[in-house]
């Protein structure tokens, strides 16, 4: 099997070497392998915002392994999985978030939990188990070194932690959402999808309300920024193909007072 | 042809998933090629500051494909180029962004309008067209895999959007410009040339005073950080051969109190 | 010889084109040198942070070439230097900022001030020499274009800067030392060993006291963040094998109110 690449996801952040660390032992260990850097800038800890972004993301990385590391049980007794999937092998900790990316991509075929002292590096503490334990793990599976089985124990998916995602209500004329993610442009990603827009009978092109706490915003269902004048908002299917919103030249963020999680509620005008 | 490398600046940032997704889109179409991360952190939709970057930094980037994304205008009906130089193809929105590097590289070829279906990921919006649109036809250009006339239409080159950059303006003994860019360190790059300083008369070493606003400093024309004491402003030509200011340990945006499009007055003392 | 990695360390920032252009350079010279970006965040000009990060992370990066730019005397007659070690090539300005890694390596063999102007790249000024003689000769050597020998005259490692590492002070049941690195989650890591601990006769599950400037923190010597309740303070060996304070689900910085370079008292309590 060739060497394949390695997609790379975490909490780190920037400021410190943890990323470039990583970076380091897949190299020594895996020096064929092209290591992709989805983002290192989910809010620390932030599980939910790491497994949506996966989601998001996963059917337009290189089949492969995925290295994603949002980890804020580190040294608990959580396990290190590497779970297969149709696409290859999504190599972090269980604590749900991996349990989106792995659904979308057709659910696990095996689990192992890593916990082989031959595939993990020695080390005093168990505080950075990026570097010790999931950068080895995902490189080896990604050159070929090893075979998944190698990393430790089989393990029943069925005992995965899974990840708990708020859905959206639908009633007529209405549908009830979060923000889920607010992008750098402060375009505000909502967990409403179209379908659930049609259920409740809203349309493209209609005129909406967008209800925030007490504020209440007059709003266009829109193809595009364009559709609408400059500084004015709208709602529209975004890449990852769910509602969000937006303000042509603006952050929506901001003109909604929105942040992640508050709470948003789509209606008729 | 062997495959190219692909130089890819945006104004993404890192906080989203953007700039991983476009690297995992190149990756499935262009497995072979290099992407080199120009940079990222233009500010949203400043088109100025990244065609100014692009054309200080093309010429130390290996020759390929430049990916360029600024784009306020996705979404509308502006093009998405390929324009093929003499150092290889730039890809982007028909905007600005890429005329003052083509320039500098000797001019455009030819151009084509990137709208043939098979060269575009399908998708819901037309939001993310780094993703769908600029992505691909990098990737397909920089492997070798299509034509650039596999793109679209082959369009005029005199109807690209050209970019207006202000000039700056020499009388004797004077030289009028603006501060358009502040790098990380808070030195000040102008768009004043040493040839607009020689020809108002000014040389290395001498006295001048900067004129910023209604407020006059005292500086040197210096050759380096060093040939002035620590706290002390000096001008001098910068790694992109233009005259900046600059304080010695310092930051010079914050002693001339100076920013992005500032305008700036360089005279005999 | 084969081509082999380049690691590369600066104070840079991701504001400017600054890294990418070096990165752009090295693709030029060394097409075939794969480039790790270590960290690019070193505060600016801080010359220890940037030594003690490179110092904690070269042994798990690939060996090769490190390039290693924090440069506040930029321009001024520091030399440039390439020094020899077991694990490769150090490259940088000679400021103190390799001395700490290459101590760990084992020492260095030989040193060359990069100074040969045909390993240069012509520019105008003297200000970014990252780009101009750093870059061009991690990539020669790197890719094994050039001898070291061709970079410049060898000059006695005796006579190159050290850098002044604070030491921490241990006396019966109390270590003094300091703190010199604060991560993005807020844990902060000292520059005092277990070693030191186990000399001033304290022990891993001791409750202990924490004294910085006038205030005075209980906290436990904990082997993991979760040995504690969250919330909570803890003391414990961290990844690169120093004493660090971190807080379970909190910021060790804000609790103990400490930043780079504040004195740290631990003592029996």
């Amino acid at each position: 099997m060739p060497p394949r690449p390695i997609t790379f996801m975490s909490d780190f952040g920037r400021r410190d070497e943890f990323v470039g660390v990583v970076h380091g032992v897949i190299a020594l260990l895996a020096p064929q392998c092209r290591v992709i850097d989805l983002n290192h800038r989910i809010p620390p800890g932030d599980i939910r915002s790491g497994a949506l972004m996966l989601l998001r993301a996963i059917q337009y990385m290189p089949p492969g392994v995925a290295l994603a590391v949002v980890d804020p049980g580190v040294g608990t007794d959580r396990r290190a999985i590497a779970a297969e999937t149709g696409w290859g092998y999504l190599v972090g900790p269980d604590n749900g978030l991996l349990s989106p990316a792995a659904a979308l991509l057709g659910g696990v075929r095996r689990v192992f939990s890593i916990e082989n002292p031959e595939v993990i590096l020695p080390s005093v503490g168990r505080t950075f188990e990026g570097r010790d334990r999931f950068a080895p793990a995902a490189a080896l599976l990604a050159s070929g070194e090893a075979e998944p089985g190698q990393m430790g124990p089989e393990v029943d998916p069925h005992t995965l932690t899974p990840l708990l995602l708020p859905l959206s209500e639908v009633s007529e004329g209405q549908v009830e959402g979060l923000a889920w993610w607010v992008d750098t442009y402060g375009n505000v990603q909502t967990n409403i999808s179209p379908e659930d827009m049609t259920e409740a009978g809203l349309s493209p092109g209609q005129d909406l309300t967008v209800r925030v706490g007490l504020m209440k915003y007059r709003t266009t269902w829109a193809a595009a920024y364009a559709d609408v004048e400059t500084g004015r908002p709208l709602l529209y299917i975004d890449s990852a193909g769910l509602m969000a919103l937006a303000v042509r030249g603006g952050r929506a963020d901001e003109h909604f007072t929105l942040g992640l999680g508050t709470s948003v509620v789509i209606a008729r005008a």
